[in-house]
């Protein structure tokens, strides 16, 4: 075993490293270069290496993370309350495309994807129901649950029943500019590919978001589900709307809803899981009760996991506006093309917007948390946060809600709030099939609909969580792996779930969070 | 059985009237004063009474819903496209105070309920976990059911259990000046009257909304569950943080939650009800799925029960500011005083502007249900929409998710948006303990923390959804009810509801929508 690091500096130009050892470091304690601590550190703050003056950027990732407000001597804990936060970079002259990284391809790589009719595979064999409205979700609940326990036991291959219930559909502002993000949202979500493409929608009758809406006539054809009952074989759409009288009450919507499930269920228990190159995986990355080490072990272990990914032809998102915003210039650089770094500064300027409405700013986004776990404010935290996206180039932008187009592959950018939930439904809405979510001071997020892998960024949190904890990247800090290791073990790990050899902690549980939608537009 | 009833002139000045006959009436078809009707009129949709000149007001309930964009003729079906929408309501020079009338009390009223320790009433005995932050709904859920099944044979004076998660705490703007509306009304629901003082708190730990936050000190001493396991009494409050190391993983959790929650059902097991004036009832009413019908039949009856409520010494709120905007001088006249008036105009302001913020206006309100239904826009809604706060003076004025004060009694105004969910969400925070929904075209709407009673406009609902809803409306467009007859029946209904012998349909079965908090403020 190799010698455990006790601090962790991210670039030689950097004046301050990250306390790694576990329950933090003693004063007067010297460390790895022969400095001695002026005072106790946490474990994941920081310690400045040498003098800083006032006025000088504290540095860390090579980039400024603040100004010191007053001199602060070798050896200190260095915190927020020493120094002062650095302007957003503005949003303009960008360099753009001046950091394109080629990686050789890593072939020979597959999995045993389930196949659906637009070419995508899911990772899962789901049924899901798709309401219009959050009238519809307390009857959607229990039909689900009639549904799980009549029905799913004659077909055993299908995985399981997802409603995907929310707060939208009406007593909101439908034609609003923004409106438009909790709608496609909603539309793409129904098109996940672990559903098979098979799309069941429950809605009430006279709410703002009609079917007809939600899924516009062109991509899918509506029918209901009299005509439906009529058909041996269609393609896959039902209807029940709940104030049809032709069901009459509570008891008969309950009816409609589970006769409805039954061809779907039989076409979904049809399907076998096949061989397929990675170009099927659509791996979404996040995030969340992030700490200073995730900056160090888990997120730069998953970057290390997405190259890999990306050079074996699979499709990553990345996403959390908020926490890439102050990193801008990095990306825009790796943008393949101007075309992709307009895009995306485009969604980083209209996120500004947003939040200067609500009287807010990028600062809003750390936490508590955040904060006890060592990152000082944004800046600190973004860049940590940015480099689970790995090195390679930016391929495309997806606005937030947005689904894959066909032939958007490599590594993308998908525009979404930081928050856990909001972010992974919007991930699941552009396409995604398997998910990873690095955490440092733990949470036991989930989701119904896609597969969750989640990653420490501490051994202690994964000691503390054995039955939460995928994979434990506090080994990188315990200098027991090295972060290609630990994401050669990742992207293992993301192709034996995303198989079904292996199911994650919380899917074992069946342990997951509501959808959350984001919606921008006002309610009313 | 008197004559049926096929149009409804809600005043004397009115020049449209609507057509209450099931399925509409016939072109050419004789109506009551001799009228021809010139086309087929659906139900619940308007006819010319008389010649209405190009610009002349459309008049129903006595005020200009819209004015005519060119002749209408005697007869004609008059719609949305054949008027323009006045503009709103300017907030200045509003008649204050000028409409208040008395009614004598009424005596002798009591209902069966638990006495709280701050004086307040429950009309259920729930035990309430309420969560700081969506990111630990998934095992609070698991833990919920596992608080069902195992504990709850045990109490069997205990009605349920309620979890009240949520999209809040965390990856949200939590100091932004709107944040004040998710965080009081989070705040306040946990200490609603049917949760009987009993407050269980499941927190993560590196949340924004700390639980500190949440139930700040002063309100309620914040203690955790390792500390209260010591203690064989105390006042109620335990908390359970996740990321605490004694809980060890996902197992560890729920048992942890599990623990915690026995010495809650053991103190509202030992409650009974006791007989209490009707000053310990606060009943929110609300409407949704509205038709034409809503301003003529239910709204009206329901109107008259809130005023017996208010004269019994009950407490009613109503709420749906944009459904109120266009009545605004009716409530200003109503207003107890200048002050009440005043606050009633700066929730409206507000409300107003934030909307603007986000490219809407009231009129993003109305429905294709609502249209269908025969309401042509937000005026002529807003009018039926009033009519169910009865005619009494408003006493008081609450913001968004704000908590009745100790002595706020009789009518008040509680500024809520429309949208179902997010208004009894608000008017449960406010302090309601029963729930009076109105609705036309129909939805399954219900809370898991408040009994709601449903009433229809329209019989035709009523026998369509024999198992959802509670009281019919419709008989007094049939002519078989007056609105008083209506209103009296509605009034028992309540009192019987609140004691706990009768259970509405949504109880008996239930079904119950997820709560939703209103926040304007942005997510990070």
């Amino acid at each position: 075993m190799r010698q455990p690091v006790r601090l962790v500096r991210m670039h030689p130009s950097d004046n301050v490293a990250v306390v790694a050892t576990r329950g933090g470091l003693a004063a007067g304690q010297a460390v790895d270069d022969g400095l001695l601590l002026r005072e106790a550190v946490p474990q994941g703050h920081k310690v400045a290496l040498r003098r800083i003056e006032a006025g000088e950027a504290v540095r860390r990732y090579d980039v400024p993370i603040g100004y010191a407000l007053a001199t602060i001597e070798p050896g200190a804990w260095v915190h927020e309350g020493l120094m002062r936060m650095p302007d957003a970079r503005a949003l303009e002259d960008l360099p753009v495309a001046t950091q394109l990284r080629e990686a050789p391809p890593l072939g020979g790589q597959e999995f045993l994807g389930y196949r659906n009719p637009d070419g995508s595979f899911g990772t899962r064999n789901l049924f899901a129901i798709t309401t219009t409205v959050q009238c519809v979700a307390g009857v959607v609940a229990q039909a689900a649950e009639r549904i799980r326990r009549e029905l799913l036991p004659r077909f055993p291959h299908v995985d399981g029943v997802v409603a995907i219930d929310h707060a939208y559909g009406c007593g909101v502002a439908i034609d609003a500019p923004d409106a438009q993000v909790p709608i496609r949202t909603l539309r793409n979500l129904a098109r996940n590919p672990n559903f098979g493409g098979e799309v069941m929608v429950v809605s009430l009758g006279c709410e703002k978001l009609q079917p007809e809406r939600l899924l516009p006539p062109g991509s899918i054809a509506l029918r209901d589900e009299r005509q439906a009952r009529d058909e041996q074989a269609h393609d896959g759409l039902h209807l029940v709307r709940l104030q049809d009288p032709a069901h009459g009450g509570f008891s008969g919507m309950l009816d409609a809803i589970v006769a409805a499930a039954e061809p779907h269920l039989r076409r979904l228990d049809a399907r076998r899981r096949e061989a397929a190159a990675l170009s099927g995986l659509v791996v979404g990355v996040q995030c969340g009760g992030s700490d200073a080490l995730s900056g160090v072990t888990a997120n730069p272990a998953l970057g290390h996991a997405v190259d890999m990914l990306v050079r074996a032809g699979a499709t990553v998102l990345f996403s959390e506006v908020t926490e890439v915003r102050d990193g801008v210039a990095l990306l825009t650089a790796r943008a393949r093309d101007a075309e992709v770094a307009r895009r995306l500064v485009a969604e980083l300027d209209w996120y500004d917007a947003y939040l200067r409405r609500g009287g807010a700013d990028r600062s809003a986004n750390t936490t508590p948390g955040n904060k006890a776990g060592g990152l000082s404010n944004i800046v600190e935290k973004a860049m940590g946060s940015i480099v689970k996206s790995g090195t390679l180039p930016i391929d495309f932008v997806l606005g937030p809600g947005e689904k894959l187009a066909p032939g958007q592959r490599g590594l993308g950018f998908a525009a979404t709030p930081a928050s856990d939930f909001v972010c992974g439904t919007l991930q699941a809405a552009s396409g995604m099939n398997v998910h990873v979510f690095t955490t440092g001071r733990g949470t036991p997020y989930g989701l119904a609909a896609v597969p969750v892998i989640k990653v420490s960024t501490r051994s202690e949190l994964a000691e503390q969580w054995p039955d939460l904890i995928d994979v434990d990247a506090g080994r990188i800090a315990r200098a027991e792996r090295s972060i290609a290791e630990v994401g050669e073990e990742l992207f293992a790990c993301i192709v034996d779930v995303a198989s079904g050899r292996r199911r994650p902690w919380a899917e074992r549980w069946n342990l997951h969070n509501a959808l959350t939608l984001f919606n921008p537009a006002p309610i009313t």
